[in-house]
Parts: C-alpha cells; sequence; structure tokens
C-alpha cells in the first residue's frame, strides 16, 4: 500500500502552504469530462483546511458549490477562518484561477467530544467486497482511479445497452463498494471525494449519458480521525439514490459505510442535466 | 388569509436593501433557546437573495452555517454574488453583528428550464391534514408560529413521559403537516424556514430535552415559483429522520412534500447535542 505522498490521490490534491491563500494545481489523473472530478477539488480544498496551522478538529461538515468549470492549470485557494469558539470553527474557502471564483465552499470542523452514541441507520448488506467483480475501467480518468465495485445498480453505458423499447425510467438507487484503485487508507480526504464518485444519478434513471454537472456537494463527517483510524479501512461500502428530477435538476442523497457497519459519511448533492 | 407584508413570518425575515449590504432584526415571534430560530434566520438570508436587483432565477440550494447565537437586534447582511452565468448564480452571505460573523450562508439560483421529469421517491402516505390534532402551544415562540400536526413520532416533553424503564433508544423519524399558525402560501421563503422546524432529532430518540443546536443546514429547491405558484398550499407533509448520534453530534435528512405528492424540498443538517 502507498503511503503519502506518493499516492496519486495525495499527488492530485496536494497544496502549498500561505498564510490565507494556498496554491493547488489539477490533476490529469482525476480529469473528469471538462474540468476536475469535483470530488477531487472538494478534497483539495478540505486539505488546505487540515493542513491549516489554525485548524482544530476534525471535519464535521464540507459543502462545496461548483460555480465554473476549473482550467487545466494551477488555482488559489483563499482560506479565511470566519469564526471559532472552544469546540468548533467555521472556514470559507474560495477557489480562483485569475480573477474568476470557480469553486465556493463552506466547511465546519469541530473537537467530537465524547457522547451519547446511537445509530438508527441500517448497515445495507451486500455481498463481500472480494466476491464482486472490479468495474471494467472506462475512459474517464478519475474513474480509473476507484475500485469499483457495483453490488446494486451498475450503469452500462455501451452503445446498445439501453433497452429502447422501455419508456419507464429505471432505478436511481446504486449499492457498491468503493476504494482507491492503488489502494490508500480511507480518511477525511478520501471520503470527501468519494462522496462524489457516484456516477450521475439522471444516466441511471434514463440509462444513457447526457450532459451532467454537480452544481452543490455538501458531505457531513459521522466518524472524527480516530474512528477513521481505528477502521482502518482502504474500502467502504456505497449508497446512493435520487428523489426527484424536475426542470433540468436532479438530486443524489448517499452514504459511505465502513465494512464494520459504521455510518462514516452521508452526503447530498444537487446536479444540473440535459435531457 | 394574510398577505406579506402583514403575516409575522414577512415581518419577521424582512431585510431593507442595501447595495452589498443589507438589515435585518432578529423578531422576538421567532425566538428559540438562545438565538432566533434558525429557520427564520435561514428565511431571512434567502429573503435578502431573492429581492436582491441582481438576482436572477428562483432557488436551487441554500446552505446556512450557524456559527455563533445572534443577539437580540439588528444585523447586518453582507451580500455577494461569486458567479453568474446564464442560467445560474452563486451568492455567500455573511451575517453579522458588528464586527462579528454570527451566520456564514451560500446560495445557487438557477433558471429552471423544461426538462425530463421523474419523481422516484413515493409520497409518504397520511391521515389528511384536516383530521389530526394540532400539536399543543409550547413556550418556545417560534413554535407558536406553526401549526403542527403530527401523524407519527410526536414528541412528549411533558414532565414524566419518558418511559424510564425504557433503556432502548427511541425512533428518530417523524412525519407531520406543517403550515403557517396564520396560514400563508407556501413560497421558497417559508419552505426554508419549514426545513429547520423539525425538532431535534435527538430530542425523540432519547425521547427528552438536551442542550441542542442546528451547526449547518443545507435545502434543496425541487420546485421552483411557478411550480408553487401552481400547488397554492398552505401546509406540506414534511418527514424527517436521523442516521446517527455520535460524539456529540447528529445529522437529520427530511422531505417537504405537498399535499399533491410532489416534492418540493429536500434537506439536511448536522446539529451538536449534549447528552
Amino acid at each position: 500500500m502507498l503511503t503519502m505522498p506518493d499516492h496519486l490521490f495525495d499527488h492530485a490534491t496536494r497544496v502549498e502552504a500561505g498564510d490565507s491563500r494556498w496554491q493547488g494545481r489539477t490533476s490529469p489523473d482525476y480529469w473528469a469530462f471538462v474540468s476536475p472530478f469535483g470530488g477531487a477539488t472538494a478534497a483539495t480544498i478540505l486539505r488546505a483546511l487540515i493542513e491549516h496551522p489554525q485548524r482544530a478538529g476534525d471535519p464535521l461538515a464540507l459543502t462545496v458549490n461548483y460555480c465554473a468549470p476549473i482550467a487545466e492549470g494551477p488555482f488559489d485557494l483563499d482560506v479565511r477562518l470566519i469564526k471559532a469558539n472552544r469546540s468548533s470553527q467555521h472556514w470559507c474557502v474560495e477557489l480562483t484561477q485569475g480573477a474568476e471564483i470557480a469553486t465556493l465552499a463552506t466547511a465546519v470542523f469541530a473537537e467530537r467530544r465524547p457522547s451519547w452514541s446511537h445509530q438508527p441507520a441500517a448497515f445495507p448488506q451486500a455481498t463481500p467486497f472480494a466476491q464482486v467483480r472490479p468495474y471494467p475501467k472506462t475512459p474517464a480518468p478519475w474513474v480509473k482511479q476507484y475500485d469499483l465495485r457495483f453490488v446494486e445498480g451498475c450503469p452500462d453505458f455501451r452503445p446498445g445497452a439501453k433497452n429502447e423499447n422501455k419508456t419507464e425510467p429505471a432505478s436511481a438507487f446504486t449499492k457498491l463498494w468503493i476504494g482507491d484503485r492503488v489502494p490508500r487508507k480511507i480518511d477525511a480526504l478520501s471520503l470527501t471525494a468519494m462522496s462524489d464518485a457516484f456516477f450521475g444519478r439522471v444516466f441511471l434513471a434514463r440509462q444513457e449519458l447526457v450532459p451532467f454537472g454537480t452544481v452543490s456537494l455538501t458531505t457531513y463527517f459521522l466518524a472524527d480521525a480516530d474512528d477513521l483510524a481505528d477502521e482502518s479501512i482502504t474500502h467502504l461500502l456505497a449508497v446512493a439514490d435520487a428523489k426527484t428530477f424536475h426542470k433540468s435538476y436532479g438530486d443524489q442523497n448517499g452514504e459511505l459505510w465502513s465494512p464494520s457497519g459504521r455510518l462514516l459519511a452521508t452526503t447530498t448533492q444537487i446536479a444540473y442535466f440535459k435531457a
């Protein structure tokens, strides 16, 4: 198993320290259609916060608004600590290229103190990781960085795969195992990226690729760094679904589970589509 | 039915126009424990955007981070249009009192163009609004502003209501009808407020009130102004649940439905609790 900073993911999301202004660079390894994979952008923003000298506590909530495509090359991260108290911090990050803001993010960090603990959500049962066939490599660079093993809702984008006689939309639900293609221990950074690593729900519902882009992504971290260290895992079980597609926008809600049955993160996003 | 600006909700969430700096004021009618009801704060922020001369399109996504309690009295709203293109706008809003930022929000507005439409989510069946008993008035001012009619998961905070012999946590799921106590047509502003009008999930799971505060709230608007005008409703069916409570934070996910079966909004939040 490769460790930082040799892993492609760590390379793709690395940042150079500044005071309030940090620098990053898009990675060809995590490229999507017209912009970097949104999960890599979100993880890069989170990394700038985690590595910030004023950071205290663990990530609790992250919202990333994708305002405009990020062009290949370098970008700046303007990082602002908005408010801090004894147990939490509120941050705002603007990712800029030249004078243009391409991505706007807010984050909350918190000292996770011991408390009453209760997990009402039920672990989605699944065929074990080792028994599921990996998703074949696809042309999109970022997809190649992940080991995707679909348990339910495996998309088939091959020409002719769509049943043209079927007029009813297909299910938008997916259950899959996901890990980095080159195994890497799951941390808050990879959780962030994986929370955007589901294929567009509209692709499943329509059984075809259509123009698509995530507009806003929110991830809640339900396990802290100690919890993730205890889990010590390189893949997780993920589920995602959609509730509605309407007037060019559709939603997605997802859960990221450790194989042991602990809910590590929940995520929601709203995305543009053309269909 | 009262119309703007005579309704208490419109009074509580009113703003005075500025260019980049707007003014608002907390309302005793929508007061919560130590701060205004978070839904009213979120709606006030959204109102400043909706009334902004540069605003185009309808609200699509709103994230509100509650950084610090808002003190009774006036506050400023620093409103910034971060990025705009032909079909969408990205905004950032800081709610300040003096030099302190109390609330940080981001919003996306979009022109909702016609598209393929599909709603996989199933309407949660419920006893009709008129047949459900209203929740009795409680001491918290903001709760009095709503007509809450619990179909499932009605909390009982009366002393002695908790079954002290029961060691298992109770369900965190709630299904209720909600409208403004003085009927007011549902619009994006009231959807925003109602997306924070569920009681803390931890109160239900533990069957008792504990120190609690929403940290971050995200709402997706799945119907635009035209859709809401077509619905022309004064109450909606709302469901909320929690997935986990751990190390002093718990999540909540919710759906807001029109009685006709249209999903109007989804909402998630992460909240602090002490237990």
